[in-house]
């Protein structure tokens, strides 16, 4: 993966090592998400549950809870449930996408996906035991958050998990499959569900865990939405430029299965500088923090360097 | 439906008249499951959640919720949301069990099934936006409770969804297809969490909410665990004895698929004996409380008198 990548830390995050820090912070998110999920009977499913759960990958969502949480004055233990919460739900969505009755692929970060391990009735009851083991963690062991924080956590990941979230953008996606003249609208509404819906809950769950006060959530929300479309359109950008072995992934889909992408739209050029702008409008949302935003901010421009 | 099924309400209910009961409740909990999900874009997926969800049934684990929750002192309003979540969960695990890569059935409660009106890949997003849904429905829709209270609840309903409940043992299950020599101890197993697991949270939630001492919880919970095994006895001696008017579903399914039942292991006759047993040892652990807890000794009495 390309957390090691030495091109990440630009100069300009001054002393602030990023490679670093996204080392650090993975280390200890892989750590809690391996004792968070024990091996029980029956194994299989939690084998199965494990097995996309560790299966690496950059723990960004996990990593902007935390930050975001930090930042606002709480603390890494506050929010790692919730942090390891948002990690299970996105496994679920990339579980249940893989599945050949959705997106049909057999390898996900460089392994063979859930189903082509486990089968395809075992990998849809792997997603449903992470969803709902998302919302027991956090419920269980969250420490030092004051309960009703905590239920406007869990209300937050709900929503973006559900129908007004990540599933109603996987279905609009489904739904415009086979159709290259979808509007740009429909695109944007794919993408602040698919994707951005689950970002922004990463950062708006660590600064409710955080207890920041309402203009703090939206300025930090704002930021959110930001990055998170500018990762999306650096993943379509990716999909057309990168090698199969920089993707971990079979690279060229969007385009083979003629799906509109922002490049489809803009051209790769014009992707790329829109991806800048973004990242530079998340980064003016922090103006107003010192240093501690460090992370955030060089977060926000690892989003568009990213090789994979 | 066999609600209204006159037969139900024995004479020695006395003045109790459950069919009443559970009429009213039906009404009141599907009133509720109406207005908890409005339709709203993407509409697609919306009526497939709702196609599910407002698809009838007996409502048994809302009711069972409610029931507990009015008997150690909590109001309906109360639990409503936690009772609706119930049937969210319940709803999903129905809709992925249906799916072909699972039990792969055409027709659920008379209609066809999810994926038979929307297709695989629908169905399986619809699953997973109920299951966030619940969640969140209960973390944001309940009054009155504390939220210390509503996070043991929702602990609760996740327990006993994921791995360690529901999915468990819908694997397990999976797992025993077309073995007929399992043991009577792994058949134990699949139903105290395929269908025990859930049916226990809603008494479990139910008292958990109304606030009850620990002492009530766990008595209700033995409740609970005797007429989920019971309920499953039933529903085995109903899959070779009732016609597929009756079930709204194909009959005889088990027997076909050689699957190790109560009634393959102990004959007719003494499974009916032992669901019969299980239902006293139920209504036992009810002697503390007063005419309150009619509701649950008639719904224990119903389960084993049940025609679908």
């Amino acid at each position: 993966m390309a957390i090691a990548d030495k091109e990440v830390a630009e100069p300009n995050t001054m002393s602030f090592d990023l490679t670093a820090y996204l080392r650090q912070q993975k280390e200890a998110i892989e750590a809690a998400l391996d004792c968070s999920l024990p091996l029980a009977a029956p194994t299989r499913i939690y084998e199965s549950m494990r097995y996309s759960l560790l299966a690496g990958g950059k723990r960004l969502r996990p990593i902007l809870c935390i930050a975001t949480c930090e930042l606002l004055g709480g603390t890494q233990a506050m929010a790692m449930p919730t942090a390891c919460a948002l990690e299970m739900v996105h496994t679920m969505s990339l579980v249940h996408d893989d599945l050949p009755a959705m997106d049909n692929d057999d390898y996900r970060r460089g392994q063979l996906t859930n189903h082509k391990v486990y089968g395809d009735d075992i990998a849809i009851l792997a997603g449903d035991g992470l969803l709902a083991y998302a919302f027991e963690h956090m419920a269980t062991q969250t420490q030092g958050v004051a309960p009703e924080r905590l239920l406007l956590a869990i209300a937050r990941l709900g929503r973006a998990t559900g129908a007004a979230g990540l599933v109603g953008g996987q279905v609009v996606d489904l739904e415009s499959e086979g159709q290259p003249d979808i509007t740009l609208e429909t695109l944007n509404f794919i993408h602040t569900h698919k994707t951005g819906a689950l970002l922004e809950a990463c950062v708006v769950c660590g600064a409710i865990l955080a207890a920041a006060p309402t203009v703090d959530v939206e300025r930090l929300s704002r930021y959110a939405q930001h990055i998170g479309l500018a990762f999306q359109i650096v993943d379509d950008i990716l999909d057309i430029t990168a090698t199969p072995e920089e993707l971990g992934k079979t690279a060229g889909k969007d385009v083979q299965a003629q799906k509109a992408t922002y490049p489809s739209f803009w051209g790769l050029e014009a992707s790329r500088a829109e991806a800048k702008r973004l990242i530079e409008a998340a980064i003016a949302e922090l103006s107003v923090y010192d240093e501690k935003a460090e992370p955030l901010r060089a977060i926000a421009r690892f989003i568009v360097a990213r090789k994979c």
